[in-house]
């Protein structure tokens, strides 16, 4: 018999899910691997509630996710980056930005386009690059704004 | 300036996540890749409650992400299966699950092991095969007990 608690859910999908645990957590990685570190970034790009982004940091720093820096004293002032654990979930969320692209994109096209730095060409589904075929990692590639990107205000 | 609201957001991650919803919803499409089709089946193996369980499987009919399908006249029953579209998160859950894998399996090694079916051989981070180098695709992988499964109660 399975067990009935979530928690008990003996798998790996389940284990991540559990620290991933909603999708604020997913937008706050997002905006890490495109560059964000700052706590009022984040707020201002997400518009969430502060203490909700504060308590969702804060497992993420917890759980090895994200690592806390000090960039300032007077007043303390800290950043979020992604750590090697961190980074590793860059697969899982280029799946799914692939996966909204495909089905649920504007029709001008994608918002974003993830970008091979070398050679300008686009990560295939096994994540090599569709012009130089070159096997693509977190580091290879930059998101720049595609078709369907919002229009920016003047 | 960026949008404040969630819905607002133009981005192919959060769309997907709006889908995607919660940690619940992706469990319910990991099952239907596990070849869970039936209400009871997956309320068994979710043990979650028989209406948050319908409200999810709906969103994901109304999505286009699983079908019903009726399977019996008297009383009516439903199955729910992966329509393409749905098929198509196998990358970014196979992702997630190594992931997991990687950072919360037990000691023993992951509860579930993910193998070609033609050969046995797992998965790279590439979605090729370790063994015969083949890509692979949802159809291509069968997931068998791995060294950390829960004991089966005799």
């Amino acid at each position: 018999m399975l067990p009935r608690a979530y928690e008990g859910q003996n798998c790996s999908v389940a284990r991540a899910l559990e620290v991933l645990g909603d999708r604020w957590t997913l937008l706050v990685i997002r905006d890490a691997f495109a560059g964000v570190r700052r706590f009022d970034d984040f707020q201002r790009d997400l518009g969430i509630a502060r203490n909700v982004l504060s308590d969702r940091l804060q497992r993420l720093v917890d759980e090895d996710v994200l690592e806390r820096q000090r960039y300032q004293e007077r007043p303390e002032r800290f950043e979020y980056r992604l750590t090697p654990k961190g980074v590793d979930l860059w697969r899982a969320l280029i799946s799914l930005r692939k996966w909204g692209d495909r089905y649920y994109a504007p029709a001008d096209g994608p918002p974003r386009v993830v970008r091979h730095r070398d050679c300008g060409g686009q990560p295939t589904r096994h994540l090599t690059c569709d012009r130089c075929g070159a096997r693509l990692g977190p580091l290879d590639v930059v998101a720049e704004r595609g078709p369907g990107a919002a229009p920016v205000a003047a």
